[in-house]
């Protein structure tokens, strides 16, 4: 496993500040510079308090400081709320006064155009030079609870925070981050930290997260993201994520044109690729969310703080519709719904009506309405069978319930450790009622109206535990790739000029990756003697580094059966090359073993300008060509990335070996997307993009037919 | 256009019944059978109420009738809440005293099993007979706000009626209905009914769509569904609310394997095969909806009585990244984000600040917060836009806004007549917002919260305008079927016995559809004599009504060149074949004319328990068979239909002329489509499946080269 840089970077001082300046203080609270003052007050914030403003030399009966230099004592975080033209100047003056971090608030820098980027890049300047760490600009700020550190100007820093929680949400865009908050406290949702990252002239969210992940007071991430700067880094956040348990949720938009668009004339981030963003989070168990909702159903069933230990699901419900409905659902979103076993359908049965259902879904029918008892009997039975691993069941609350049976449901819920989410949730506007619901949300046990939601959550929650349970397991060993590989590829790599399908090859062969068999020849005698060789029937193809599209060159005969058929054809190729290229350099043909037919599949390498080189991976043919049936993982990838990215394209059942066929060397292919990832890695600098395109795989082996590196 | 038969089927007596009888009353109106009596009350039924009890003479104030042939005057509804034992002997009493419609309430019938199936059918005769008609049993019953019809036991009827609506809700589960009952409460959507239909001894929850669909206090159906029970009646409701303008939205479960078993178990309804069904919907114009919340908003957006032009949404927001987000939701759902033109963009430019985006989505930026004619200025440029059919713009409704903002936001939206969705939602709680949100919701604007739900109600609505619209279109024009198919048809199908590829492509012939040339022949000499008339090169195939996997049995050869060659392959095929199904009685062989290459399609008739006969379509090969890319769709089919099922699969791009292919003919492609819908139509009851495999598609014409029926 890596080894992650987790060092003091400066960013602890926006989370634990002795002290705080807000350079360009008002004295009118209301204001957006008076805000943060009026909030560390209101909140209580422990640490001293330094207002700067030249007009002033009181505000809210703090003394206040003509500039950060005049402030005796030393500051940890100055909040800088000034117009643009003075945000350098300011800047400037914490770092000589010794600031070690700073919030700017100040819209007017890359989001406007050319100056304002150039401006911005100043900011990074001064934060790279003096090591003061520089969140935003353009930024609503940060929110750190644990401290009451209210560096920001945002309204909900003035939000009643009923849920003390562990959820630091990290946005790059202020009105989402707002959205989100706010929809957080009505769901109950409390979160430690809420960070604003504005335009990240200094400071990117991975920085946060990388930080947050040794933070007690927080547990889980969600994040509004536009667009990452930096893949690496974020990919070491998301790992040390993962490694540590603290699930990181994404909203990511830009998911469609029209929105990728619309998001690179927002921020100017790079949108990038999705495709690549969703193949990235699927590979560092990053859970990628649609909706808002989402973020907060996961965060209720996962700080209830069981986590699940299968997929298979147990549905018990009053009426039979929702137990249809919920069953659909944890089936759509990828849980199991297993038979029970004998023992516990009896069990079941001897509780409920004859003309309810003892399998699962479980059908207690309306006849709970009656009797209490039949309900704690069924929770009962499974939470006790070993079949079930999860537990939906309605949560009743209702003024006519006993409130006896909210202790037994509590009782049995005590006495074994698997996830419950109550589902539905009847409840009246009683007292009785909101005293149950109350009881119930102390107790940690999530409830969620809506069967897709609950299921939704809790398939999220399964996938991100067997995802790390997964990466942090032992990795399964990586192919050898021979220890000379890159020395020998970066010699023909080196060569001038653009590389031919014979060349490509090599750089293959050097990786250890099988070719086909195959010699150049210059002259219609040679191409026969290499045909001989090799052994008959072969193929072959024109050699020129100008001619990279052979086929329309007429530069490809197939099947070539004889010596006569080798001499007519090098003739044959060589005068449709010369009349397709009249410049083009010829070096004669390549002669090619033909192979036999097998499950023919591409893999090939583009550079993502966020995260680098990525690997792709399909299935020959129609289905790349037509449905775009191809997967993606970044380089470099593990042996588990392999056997995901083949298995997620829709035809993977063609290599299981349908119609009749001898399922395919699953080995011998991960083996060889494994080393075109690391050839991509060792070459990032050099190779733009590479082509295998196929790869013939075998019931035993697999071999490339044909291949192309193309160069930067 | 079909005639629909929309005639008095006694159904109207539910719905303005001038008495209403409760058998079995309870004194105690808080008790299931005392509740109808209490909300009849409570809500002022403005006709005479007959509660009827041996055992009273007076409930709540009315006199009591021991039994309903005692009551004096004629009653309309009687509501039937009695021990299951004394059920039918209560129907009975209902039918003899001329009652027009009851209500059941009671359980246990066919959810119970087989007794209890035995017990409905039952109530089906005596309705059937008497001309009573039936709802339920075991069903909440059901209410009619118009005329305060409360012939149910749910407690939805004491929840308190904010809004008046035109919302039809009728459910197959109670529970589901009220939980949707209670979320459309809160959500501000109005019902004119609540129909709880049960196990639909009698009616259906069809004959409540086709009732209602000239009522005009419904203009919009939602339906709970687990199964229909009759597709044709299905059609007719569904095609007649379409015509009619009024959208049905369905919420159907069963759509995995575990929740058809779990609906199997549940009501015993038909939860049948969930992808005719998706077919179903599309081709009848019924939206099918996921998530309960989808029905509200679609509710909201359709309410409002604007109905969108086009697909055209502009975007306004005041920030970036909602901006994004809707983009992307536009897109994701099917509407566009089209570029404004120039003037527009003008005018938006001179608006808002330089780093705002004039571009859609447009960003007005957080200057809105300081100046409230920017809002204004921008959406009145946009609803003018001749690009746009559909606005997006955020819905303040802040303490701080002028209440000017408001006044001039509600002029423009009356001066134009394009829907308006106020997408995100900004209110503070000070009684001024909550004056705001008022006047906008009286207004009739829909206000939703979410992106996504936004997009995905304005996109529904866009579908189904369009549906409609192609739909009430001059149709057009089917293939000419040959007057005499159905007549030659027959003669083949009534043979004894299976039919072979011959018989098949004959009953194919008969319908107008092209089919190979070809031959039976005897004989090796009759087989040469057929290949020269067929002309060179040929196939020989088996022919046996007793081997219908040839391939299997090696009774095919292709591409046979010569005399020789088909002699050869005469003796090669009857020798393996009869060594194949020695008992087979082998007629000899089918001489075949060669296909040249085109694009190789599927078409299929399956019969489906609900809907009858439905076509399926699919691209030959590896599309079938490895990713399962068909559609369907339920006979007959319209030749928009046709069109459509074809679009729909994932691999539609190869008929269009990919991979630089001529385009494929698709007109004689749907014609074919057509002409088999219309032969699996003549001949429901005699045609079990058929199987066109593969139908060769040219750049001009098609032709089947393997085709085989099956008979029941």
């Amino acid at each position: 496993m890596m080894k992650f840089d987790l060092h003091p970077s400066g960013i602890e001082f926006f989370f634990s500040p002795r002290s705080i300046a807000v350079i360009g203080a008002s004295a009118n609270l209301t204001k957006l510079s008076g805000r943060p003052l009026d909030a560390l007050l209101k909140n209580k914030y422990a640490g001293a308090i330094y207002p700067v403003n030249p007009r002033y030399t009181e505000v809210a009966g703090l003394a206040c400081y003509p500039s950060i230099g005049d402030i005796p004592e030393p500051v940890d975080l100055a909040i800088v709320s000034v117009p643009i033209e003075g945000t350098l100047d300011a800047l400037r003056a914490c770092a000589a006064a010794g600031v070690k971090a700073a919030v700017v608030f100040t819209s007017g820098f890359a989001e406007t155009g050319e100056a304002g980027r150039a401006l911005q890049d100043r900011i990074a300047d001064i934060a790279r030079q003096s090591g003061l760490r520089v969140l935003g600009p353009n930024c609503l700020g940060l929110i750190y609870y644990p401290k009451t550190v209210m560096a920001s100007f945002s309204d909900v820093m003035f939000v009643e925070r009923k849920n003390t929680g562990k959820l630091a949400f990290i946005t790059q865009s202020g009105a989402f981050g707002e959205k989100t908050f706010i929809q957080a406290s009505q769901d109950g949702v409390g979160m430690s930290a809420f960070i604003s990252v504005g335009n990240e002239a200094d400071l990117q969210f991975t920085d946060f997260i990388a930080h947050l992940i040794s933070n007690d007071e927080t547990n889980l991430f969600g994040v509004y993201l536009e667009g990452a700067k930096d893949g690496v880094k974020f990919r070491r956040a998301a790992e040390a994520a993962l490694v540590a348990g603290k699930p990181v949720l994404i909203k990511k938009v830009g998911r469609t044109a029209a929105g990728t668009r619309a998001a690179q004339s927002h921020t100017g981030s790079l949108a990038g690729n999705d495709r690549i963003y969703d193949a990235f989070f699927r590979q560092t168990g990053i859970l990628r969310i649609d909706e808002l909702r989402d973020l907060m159903y996961f965060a209720h069933v996962f700080q209830s703080g069981r986590m699940p230990k299968g997929r298979n699901a147990a549905i018990l419900t009053d009426s039979g519709g929702p137990g249809v409905e919920m069953a659909d659902r944890c089936e759509e979103f990828g849980l199991s719904v297993p038979e029970l076993s004998e023992a516990t359908r009896r069990a079941i049965s001897a509780a409920i009506p004859s003309y309810g259902s003892a399998r699962n879904p479980i059908d207690m029918t309306a006849a709970i309405m009656t009797d209490d008892a039949l309900y704690t009997k069924c929770l009962r039975a499974i939470f006790a069978e070993d079949a079930v691993d999860i537990v939906f069941a309605p949560g009743i609350f209702m003024s006519y319930a006993s409130p006896h049976l909210l202790d037994e449901t509590l009782a049995i819920y005590r006495a074994f450790d698997k996830p419950l989410v109550m589902c539905p949730v009847w409840t009246d506007s009683s007292p009785e009622s909101q005293a149950m619901v109350e009881r119930v949300r102390k107790e940690g046990i999530p409830m969620i109206p809506e069967a897709s939601d609950a299921a939704r959550a809790m398939a999220a929650l399964v996938r991100w535990t067997e995802k790390r349970k997964a990466f942090t397991a032992p990795a399964g060993r990586g192919p050898a790739v021979p220890v000379s590989a890159a020395q020998k590829a970066k010699k023909i790599l080196q060569k001038q000029g653009a590389l031919t399908e014979a060349d490509s090859k090599k750089v293959l062969t050097a990786y250890g990756i099988p070719v086909t068999k195959e010699e150049p020849a210059a002259s219609a005698a040679g191409a026969v003697a290499a045909a001989r060789r090799i052994g008959y029937p072969v193929a072959l193809k024109v050699l020129s580094p100008d001619i990279p599209h052979k086929t329309e060159a007429g530069g490809i005969r197939l099947n070539l059966r004889s010596d006569a058929a080798v001499r007519r054809a090098f003739a044959e190729i060589l005068k449709s090359a010369r009349a397709y290229a009249p410049r083009a350099a010829i070096d004669g043909v390549l002669v090619q073993e033909m192979l036999g037919p097998g499950v023919e599949t591409i893999i090939g390498v583009t550079r993502d300008p966020v995260f680098g080189p990525a690997v792709m991976f399909g299935l020959g043919g129609i289905l790349v060509e037509v449905i775009q049936d191809v997967s993606f993982r970044v380089a470099p990838l593990s042996r588990a990335d392999a056997a995901e990215m083949i298995r997620e394209v829709k035809g993977a059942r063609l290599l299981s070996g349908v119609r009749g066929r001898t399922a395919a060397d699953l080995k011998a292919l991960s083996d060889v997307i494994l080393k075109v990832s690391q050839l991509a890695l060792d070459y990032a600098d050099v190779i733009e993009e590479l082509d295998i395109n196929p790869l013939v795989v075998y019931p035993k082996g697999a071999r490339v037919a044909d291949a192309l590196i193309v160069k930067k």
